[in-house]
């Protein structure tokens, strides 16, 4: 059983996510879609003013503190961005624009550029470094970011995740409709998918 | 170093750290302090309507299936209580009236009776019923919630929690004032305290 990793560029629990998955996720043989997504749109539908993990000041606190503590544990580098929450549009798009196989080494690079280095996706110039990185032709995916299928791509994106009641990211939703929430429930994702796969082989 | 382990009993994060903190904190050889607050005056002040995890359909459901299944990797009970929110004040009242030696057993039990038995732990029955499975005196437990002193100690504990900026539970505040909110942060609050009380050594 395969699950889709949904992930918003302007959030470091996504960032936290998309820099493991990969390898745990190949571990426990599991197959993972990528999917960029605005949680914008889903938190204004919840009638929050913004994110609700910065709505209340000792929360935000929390938030900063709590994924520098993560990313110091596994020996990653994190860096707060200045311009925060971050407008992820031209990115999302941009990711949705490339093939299946094209998007993990391109969302994990930008996620570097922004919780690795500090920087602004929404910045140009930030996200051809990534593509660049990601060893992507810089023309091709900044041409996706402003694509008109790209953003039929993305609206159809945020009407999926609310259809499948998405409300935070990283979320994990497998195959059957299990829906895990954050970077700490990955692990129970996979293995969810994991053995259900063994219980349908 | 200590920490300080605060708790809800109407949160059900909170359910699963009770159940397992004291194993976990031998282990690491961390000493743990008791506290009981209301998360109800937090949340009025950040704003919210009730809690923040039930203001958003998408979330709650998310909530009540995510407990669920943490308790069933554990192989631990739970029952999603008919009354939710709970009452929580009396049964917070009563453990700040105990000794700090008396309180796990009390508040493991009152927690296994609101989500490992559906029942509401501001029935005075309920109550005791968890002093009895604690094996405390009831009617001394039962006259703690209603004591003038575990109202005061109650207000102050409130208070406390705002100063140090808890905005949820449970929440782990280690001697040194670094905080940890969340059961899936036990582990790391644990390790901080224990890291921390070697380099003091």
């Amino acid at each position: 059983m395969a699950l889709t990793f949904w992930f918003e560029f302007s959030s470091p629990y996504s960032c936290l996510t998309a820099r493991r998955i990969r390898t745990a996720a190949d571990r426990a043989g599991v197959a993972v879609r990528w999917r960029a997504f605005l949680l914008g749109p889903i938190f204004a539908e919840a009638g929050y003013e913004g994110s609700p993990n910065l709505m209340v000041e000792a929360k935000a606190r929390h938030m900063w503190r709590d994924v520098a503590r993560r990313a110091h544990l596994r020996s990653e580098p994190f860096v707060r961005p200045a311009t925060f929450p971050q407008k992820s549009v031209a990115a999302a798009r941009a990711t949705l624009a490339l093939a299946e196989a094209d998007r993990p080494a391109f969302v994990v690079a930008a996620f570097e550029c922004v919780f690795g280095e500090g920087r602004d996706i929404a910045d140009p110039v930030v996200m051809a470094d990534a593509a660049r990185a990601a060893g992507l032709d810089v023309d091709r995916v900044l041409a996706g970011a402003s694509d008109p299928s790209a953003k039929a791509a993305l609206f159809a994106a945020v009407d999926e995740a609310k259809a499948l009641r998405i409300f935070g990211a990283p979320t994990f939703v497998c195959d059957d409709g299990e829906l895990f929430w954050g970077d700490d429930r990955l692990d129970d994702a996979l293995e969810w998918a994991r053995s259900r796969a063994l219980a349908h082989a």
